[in-house]
């Protein structure tokens, strides 16, 4: 036996170094101070803070707000929890309110699942895939097939699936978009492969300008990237943009010419204020239409969630992805990476089917499910043109008007006193505001340098899902006496 | 424009090889057919199968099968996925059977998650957390802190994220048991670190063998492998062995001597038949204090999981990793890593709460509650029992006496005709043998060689989780048909 000290196998210094190199800012050292607060606050501990709420505005988690579930869903849910409830029909109807719909639908999905105490094919059940399937064709007029459908835990596991499968080696590159939500790039790192960042255009509502994407696709190469695959947030996070057909299309076609992979991040698509969500599903076939034969292999990944919409069930983890035009062997591949975790969260399944197959018109829960949609939509694009009012006369503040997804961009300008004070404790500018901020507030937001930003520039990401208009009030005045604060 | 031919981005042969290398024989080509024979009886288009129903034995998802959930945990899970049914409570007593403590319980959820539809921190929600911390004091005997339990998506995606954190550089070796759950081994193929074999036992009861242990590190430490952890699955997957306690403190003190992580697969913990389970904390805390100073910086990480035991909610992926003595700076590179995935389903997550602290003796729901675990209990005693009893009545086969878990491990000796076969077909003779065996019962097992087992012999692991015996008895019929059909 060795005599040696007892010493610890894992330390900061050998343990993998690609997640150590991962950034993940969303949930990073703000987000946890932000914890604290909240904690401190919840035990009476908080009198010295000079808020006395804290505001999340740093993640898009709607129900850890204001946002109230649809009631569709959740009785469907309650049924497949308990299925025993079906065996009282008319207390359901009668004491409870449960329309007949919901008792049929709860059913039908428990005819698919079997339990959601069971796994189900790594894929996702079935029944819920051509659910899926026949959403599609009817948003893009166009047909879809359960087979290319994969139910994932939220989008962010399709993501990380996809990721896998591409990232061949260390040289193989992935065009994502700067600023990007810090899924791809945290990804990337932890599998050694490489982020090719194209900028988006601010001045144009940072929408994709196809020189920058040339231009870094130009770049990588000749610095030997394999560049294999160009990833969209349409529409975008943290952005808010929502691109055009014609905008969709460039792209498409820049990646057939290259033969890259498309990951198309589709989760804000009900989230538009201005325009009209196309899907780059739709735009291909629409393409394939017009020039026949020239993008018959190119592969589009389109990705979809239950977490943002007007759903907001973030906690259930549920999601897809379509997979377009994948080899057959790669699809293979795909199928048995995702096996070894076994099976997407199967309730979280069903909330998918619920969401792409909601109660129709005519249907007795219909009303109900309109009236919660309408009002959650609504309610999001009133709170975000509010903030965008309040932004809009803040010194040093560009924002563009509000298009979609749960975010506002703005642009800041700090003085140079700031800048220096953040040098001087060591931080990026961005950061240093949004912890001031925080420490003033209660109002928890994410710095531009999260999700990049271009050189010279900052930001912050919020989003508009708190409610109230106290906590806006709170940034304006933050925001004021900052700028005082550091005034030359 | 380029002018060049159309071709596809991704091909079986510029995709990650190290995804390609990873094999998980579970939802492997045998799973795949067998749901094939499924969907074709469904159809009615099976007429000329010499069956007429599939039986999945090859993975343990008991309610896909018999079994039927816990009433109290999913009473609990129906009001927090439909939080309006608490305005009822009447109605939820008088007419439908709920209990007070059901409705305390999903109320003191709720205000724990604020709902089921929100993320947690990504670590888990804090009053989980402190329940699980609880559950393993009562378990152990000794202290726990809601600090140390990371919730996850089953303890698939605790394996994952430990594994993910360990594996530095191709070099970074983990040891891991043979015949073992092949989530090991396909994960450190992802990851591209390697897999140190050590064998189990058989002649032991599949039991940990020092010798063995000693001689696979010592091989792989000459072969330039950085040996950085253990792996142990007790009770055993797919063996069904239950460690002593002199078996794990032998394990834990070799882990001290040559630094390395001690990876406790603990799902099984509820599956014993023989003996009584022992965890590795327990273990590990009364050696530290046999020993004072000694053991102080030996790393535990045990994980357990919903989808085993008496629970089965395969489907709701819950489960959680405690670490021990893991380096601060490490822990949070772990809290870094499982925060790019945002949160393990919420509902996942109540549902360990429910596990790790059901009913208690004179609580409402406790007679129900006890009455069904017991049931489920004695009932896959009985069947692995039955099992068992087939199994030894068969020519060359071997069996040792059901010790827990899900499964039995029987070793097959196949006549040299067989072999031959199946070496014409391009099969492992054990492939070749649960082929036929799907082929001509409908009975899905998984073969031996998806384990890993020692050269020249052969096993197969079944469930017993499917009710009734009429498939013991295909089994037992065909192979003495098999045998007949390849005696020399």
């Amino acid at each position: 036996m060795s005599t040696s000290q007892p010493r610890r196998a894992l330390n900061i210094d050998n343990i993998n170094p690609h997640v150590k190199a991962a950034q993940y800012a969303v949930r990073g050292e703000l987000a946890v101070r932000s914890e604290e607060y909240r904690a401190a606050l919840a035990k009476g501990e908080g009198k010295d803070l000079p808020f006395d709420t804290v505001i999340a505005a740093n993640i898009g988690n709607p129900q850890q707000l204001d946002q109230k579930p649809i009631t569709f869903f959740r009785q469907v849910a309650s049924l497949l929890e308990n299925p025993l409830l079906l065996e009282h029909e008319d207390v359901l109807i009668n004491s409870l309110g449960y329309k007949s719909d919901v008792i049929a639908r709860a059913k039908w999905l428990l005819k698919e699942i079997k339990s959601v105490g069971a796994y189900s094919q790594s894929q996702g059940a079935p029944g819920i895939r051509e659910s899926v399937a026949k959403f599609i064709e009817r948003r893009d007029g166009y047909p879809a097939s359960s087979k290319d459908i994969y139910l994932s835990t939220g989008a962010s596991s399709g993501v990380n699936t996809l990721l896998h499968v591409i990232a061949a080696k260390p040289e193989t590159g992935i065009l994502v978009p700067i600023p990007q939500y810090p899924l791809y790039t945290a990804t990337l790192s932890v599998l050694d492969a490489r982020c090719v960042p194209y900028y988006l255009e601010e001045s144009k509502s940072w929408g994709t300008n196809l020189q920058a994407i040339q231009e870094a696709y130009d770049k990588a190469v000749s610095e030997g990237t394999d560049v294999k695959a160009i990833v969209i947030i349409n529409p975008g996070n943290p952005t808010g943009a929502s691109l055009t057909p014609a905008d969709i299309k460039a792209v498409l076609k820049f990646a057939a010419e290259k033969s890259l992979v498309v990951m198309a991040d589709e989760v804000y698509q009900t989230n538009v204020f201005i325009g009209e969500f196309v899907s780059f599903k739709k735009a291909l076939r629409d393409l394939q239409k017009e020039t026949p034969g020239k993008y018959d292999t190119l592969e589009l990944a389109s990705l979809h969630s239950i977490s943002k919409g007007m759903v907001g069930e973030c906690g259930h983890r549920g999601g897809y992805f379509e997979l377009v035009s994948f080899d057959p062997e790669v699809a293979a591949e795909i199928y048995k990476f995702i096996s070894i975790q076994l099976c997407p969260p199967v309730l979280g399944q069903c909330i998918v089917e619920v969401m792409v197959n909601p109660p129709k018109k005519g249907e007795p829960s219909f009303e109900l499910y309109n009236k919660e949609y309408t009002n959650i939509f609504e309610g999001l694009k009133k709170r975000a043109y509010a903030l965008y009012e309040a932004f809009k006369q803040m010194e040093g503040v560009e924002i563009d008007e509000p298009q979609g997804s749960m975010y506002l961009f703005p642009t800041i300008k700090l003085p140079a006193k700031a800048i220096k004070q953040a040098e001087k404790e060591g931080r990026k500018p961005d950061d240093f505001y949004c912890f001031r901020l925080l420490d003033a507030t209660g109002v928890c937001v994410v710095p531009g340098s999260g999700f990049g930003q271009k050189e010279g520039t900052l930001h912050f990401r919020t989003t508009f899902l708190a409610p109230g208009t106290d906590w806006t009030g709170r940034i304006v005045k933050f925001h004021k006496d900052f700028m005082d604060e550091f005034r030359e």
